[in-house]
């Protein structure tokens, strides 16, 4: 099932049920009547909202309409809790060697997670405001899946059963304010401004055998400025899998339905997968020729994210965004 | 105007308007369900809610109730934004004194603050659910500001004139496992599990004169198994305003109505006032013995956080929370 969020005069806009190939869509109704409210009651909803898909990829939907992905806000505008691994090891080592550190054996054991902002995330087609390019803007290219209820000390398990949709992210970071920020001791704050996501949020089973073992093996396309950017795997070398990710958090709390949980950068160690990010580029030439070159973005630079299914249909639409300056 | 939310079927409650003097309670009605409702249609909504107030106080209120605390999730039982800050630099002082480090001169111009999980936030007499007594359970008592709508880069000045109600907090934190999460860079998070927060909401204006320069100049009273445990004055050695903490979130994002800003634990330099959480009576343990004495939360220890005016009437309603193992 995939499933999107059209912005209307509500902050959490109107659900939308979408066709497989990504044609058509249908508003889901009064029934269910945003995201949220499906995943508050996803044993009720998601019935409801089967029985649309199934009738929209039969192409008997009466009252479908064309889908139109400029319409989309991120399929939960606002979400009550957006946490992010960075479980992509490869970039973490990069990171590091950059700057002449090891990576410490607990972070192979151990996952690295933040908790990030989550009241007002960007649409997929939204601009990115810049208010000062020496803050150092950079995009991420991520999957995240969004969870039901779960409880307190939940097993890897139990995660595994509590993941209800998979979308894509672009995890926006300034990167220049990160190394004041982390030197506080408390982690990211500033420097993790809105994170906007894919169109189309999908349930796992629209992924067939790619979804396997908690990750999803397929590349995350990633193009800059118009050009090849990278499409690693995000199915390799992911350190620990989604419920492992989910688990890491139910360790200490219990987490309510609609939590989104991120992948991290996704990241390969083949370099001809290229990178996800514009960070990852700059260490890599800081590694291998002493200093960076590529800059960070500026305004009317432009990124682009998606993943495709092994016949080369987008799964998710993709997260095309630009920059602009803001005063 | 005071508001609180009474535990209902729905995940988000039933809005009820409390009289002055926290006696009657009424619902606010289908006009305005629950509190998001209300901070998301403030302009719409709050007058709704004043003329039901003014009817509460002055006792003809038809179909108003007894208020009952016993009947609270916290105002917000899961909001959209929790961040806290860390605005009492004593505290910050003292943590830095009782490992032989300075506090970096930074650290008084620019506000210390993190992301904090608001999913799921425990009700003001709801037990605190602990898995591993070796976590080092503690408590936190802060003041915390509930912000409208904040545009990106928003002045201080706005920032204030978009401070909406105010509660108490019991930032609830695993001090066991602070020092791992912080060497690892990403902050707090399996740390920082749910925070709760005072069975009422308060309108600025409630707290009269006391609420002067974005600060509360009141004691916060804090009680640890039925005896004095502090009552710091949460106006005094507040090094950054709310205003100004609200300034700092939107530096680099919008804030979405309903977004909690917190204060940090509040602390005074005297020491007659007590403290607001364990962690800090250990600090000066170790300061002046050598080796903290105080022992951490466990199993049936019990706080309670309130605040009092001039004539010594609750103004929010006590936090008051009992420690419970969990399997």
């Amino acid at each position: 099932m995939k499933l999107a969020t059209y912005r209307n005069d509500n902050r959490d806009g109107r659900l939308m049920v979408v066709s497989r190939d990504l044609s058509r869509a249908i508003e889901a109704g009064e029934r269910v009547p945003t995201l949220q409210y499906a995943l508050d009651n996803w044993g009720r909803a998601s019935p409801i909202l089967e029985e649309l898909y199934a009738a929209l990829n039969r192409g008997d939907a009466a009252g479908s309409v064309a889908f139109d992905a400029e319409r989309c806000a991120s399929p939960l505008p606002r979400a009550y809790q957006w946490a992010d691994g960075s479980a992509y090891l490869n970039h973490v080592e990069l990171v590091r060697r950059a700057r002449g550190a090891d990576v410490p054996q607990s972070f192979y054991t151990d996952p690295l997670m933040y908790q990030g902002g989550s009241d007002a995330f960007l649409g997929p087609r939204d601009a990115i405001a810049l208010r000062d390019p020496a803050w150092g803007l950079d995009f991420e290219g991520e999957v995240a899946v969004v969870t039901d209820d779960v409880p307190l000390g939940a097993t890897v398990e139990i995660c595994a059963g509590a993941i209800r949709l998979l979308m894509l992210v672009n995890d926006v970071s300034l990167r220049g304010l990160i190394p004041g920020e982390l030197a506080k001791g408390f982690g990211f704050f500033q420097s993790k401004p809105a994170s906007s996501f894919s169109p189309v949020a999908v349930t796992p089973d629209e992924l067939g055998a790619a979804w396997s073992a908690g990750k999803v093996h397929l590349p995350l396309l990633v193009e800059y400025n118009g050009a090849f950017f990278g499409n690693p795997d995000a199915g390799v070398e992911m350190q620990f899998s989604f419920p492992e990710l989910v688990a890491h958090v139910a360790r200490t709390r219990e987490l309510c339905a609609g939590s989104i949980i991120g992948s991290g950068t996704v990241s390969n160690k083949d370099r001809h997968r290229g990178s996800c990010c514009l960070a990852e580029v700059r260490m890599i030439e800081t590694i291998e020729e002493g200093a960076p070159r590529t800059p960070f973005m500026k305004a009317g630079d432009r990124v682009r994210i998606e993943m495709k299914d092994a016949s080369g249909n987008s799964i998710f639409g993709a997260i095309d965004q630009m920059v602009v300056a803001h005063d």
